[in-house]
């Protein structure tokens, strides 16, 4: 399996505080974590400001699933690498979306919708309940994952009803959020997953890795070649 | 349309502080919340005690949605009254399932699964969150629902997914649980809701009222004839 | 209830065989259907040659449920008035997209997948099944309907798992196709319905007039304030 | 993997035109499909003349994954079999309900439905159809599958929609069916393949085999103890 790991790479260069929680990038703790559980996997990253994002066409075509932590910087991300991402993903590529990537220009394009949410960055516990036992991206996580504080995101969170919920959130302040979302797209398959504020430590949490590699692992698809759905004229079912 | 409200009616009779909530069984509160929002419903409230348990054949026959609130006495129910009832809702009869219904006979035929859950009596806050904004059950009410106290019930939920989940709840202690799900089964419609405890007013709150008669109208069928779908040998498409 | 039919209008004039069908433009007769059915309804047609496509703020403001029909001029659609009609639609419009709007701007827009599929001009016989016998749209039509000679389109769809799938398709030449798909996104519900190749009476069809119907009625909205999920910081539950 | 193959095996005893099809009983030709794609997996066969009918206590703790082919001796299967099955599906294990294995008692009693749907066994020609190509039963099967000829179903089929809808057929007739069904009950899994009529010779075809491989694959859980979900009273989230 060929990862690529995505990462705005911003706050850890501009904040020091964040920059003491992910010293090489939040990219580096991601990919980190993916390597722990799934020891046989390539993994690269790439970050915003690699030419084309690291996003080429020649990465995208030796990359089986993609992750993506972006927050403050969507709108630098260019069109057109947002349209090929986007081609992968139809195409056959996974997408393993995190936290404030629920903004990025590639969410908001695979889903259709607004993918907004309420908010609040007030040190809250997360409490991440599996309302889906017998999926695979839950496998060997406890009920709930508990972190002690991260940024609160709160319902209505406007994206398409999940074809697979996985996980429920509950905040400090009494907000819910379906934070373990698993979408089916193209010959694609997109998984998104909640925590993983950059002023929090959430990407060293074991559990938090576990299910981030189990999405990886689900989002993977099969050995079929990488090509669009199609558009054509059949004289039969045959052709 | 025409309501029938089932009550067991065992903790009114027993319980002087349920007495005292619910003077007349909580049966007639759920009926009136009904009746106060669907002001041209025909309805009638039954009990456990009743012959029958109230449910004979000819009055489901003449019910269009049937609602059901049990706790101590699931298995006083008669398996017979059971497989009539579930017949009607394959048939087209509508269903919605209160709170500690999730046990009852019934709610295990229709869904498959053990129904259960985990829980506390612990005067939590709940807070119900929709997540579903354009469902008709959803119509009218605050986001969030706030109930003061109330039993809480936590995820795991064993059902299965449900084909349209509207409501989520948090609790004071952390637990979330999908609190408003709605399925189609046969030619009729389930809905499970779920707050309404016995030991608390729930059922005089003004927001559980609106959400138990949104989901009454949702599940009342059109105007086709009451009948099973049936298993028969055809020619060709036309019979 | 206010509707606006959009027809693309161009066949009809540059195509005889196709102006015989619709003299007035398919998209009258389209709206002639729905008013049969939906007496109350205040409905408008307004086609792409129309200042902004006849689709301006004021206009999509005043409108309730908006269908689509276009097919060989998607690309003229503009992509303002396109981003327009999605902002609307999430807020809460209504939206029905026939036949060959499977592969329109808006609806791609809002799928966020290629939505295409395999096709063949070839005069098949279309059955359409009802596999959700509860559903609004599938109120009052036979089962199966029969069309006699249509377009064939067949799977694989490329769309997302539709949240509730009302009707399958078979072709003569042995294709499948998920012809009834309704989606709910944002505060809005999209409805895709098969049928309608300019070349064929299709939109003269009683049962398809009454499904278009049926759809327009469940896409119509409550009376909620027409406005965009927001993304906004909340100090607790209730702001 | 354990895999229990468990046949009905009287068509195959008492009418030498199946007998000709399936010399050692239709279980031993699905058992024989099921080792030919899964090389690692540990098969065994029961059948319903067994004591318990091949499934004790004893033998479904030791199953991963339970495949069921029944007709005409639904009724014969007991009731306190059938408990016995639904709790280890719950609990965790898979199951493969195949063809007429739709009015058995065990799919009856996990899906809450009547099942039924219209037939003829007029030699139709079969073909299925993906629309979930990213699903791991549709893995290496070509689209569509053909059977040459089979005994027509046709909808309404009366189960719960499918969590997962993998495939559709269509018939000779002009009939279609959601031929191939994921649900997730429980801890466990569940899948519905529709053909495989004893007087043809469907489980001889390679790629109905693979398919049945494939859904086993998919429904074998992972390696967490088989135990019911449970209801139980919480202080807190951790206990």
């Amino acid at each position: 399996m060929r990862v690529t790991v995505w990462g705005e790479f911003r706050h850890e260069r501009d904040e020091p505080e964040v920059a003491k929680l992910y010293p090489d990038g939040m990219h580096a703790t991601i990919a980190a974590g993916i390597a722990e559980h799934l020891g046989d996997a390539e993994i690269r990253t790439v970050t915003l400001d690699d030419p084309e994002h690291g996003l080429t066409e020649e990465t995208l075509a030796a990359t089986d699933v993609l992750t993506w932590w972006g927050h403050r910087a969507h709108e630098e991300v260019a069109d057109e690498v947002v349209a090929r991402v986007q081609r992968h993903v139809l195409s056959g590529m996974g997408l393993v979306v995190l936290h404030s990537g629920h903004l990025s220009k590639i969410f908001r394009a695979l889903m259709g919708t607004t993918c907004r949410l309420r908010w609040r960055n007030g040190d809250d516990r997360e409490l991440i309940w599996t309302v889906d036992p017998s999926h695979p991206v839950a496998r060997g996580v406890p009920h709930p994952i508990e972190i002690e504080a991260e940024e609160m995101y709160g319902e209505f969170f406007d994206v398409p009803p999940p074809d697979e919920l996985v996980f429920l959130s509950s905040f400090s302040g009494g907000e819910v959020f379906r934070s373990g979302c698993a979408y089916r797209r193209g010959f694609g398959r997109v998984f998104y997953f909640r925590p993983g504020d950059q002023d929090y430590p959430t990407y060293h949490h074991k559990d938090v890795r576990r299910v981030i590699a189990n999405a990886v692992q689900w989002a993977c698809g099969d050995d079929r070649e990488r090509e669009l759905p199609e558009i054509r004229r059949y004289e039969g079912p045959h052709g």
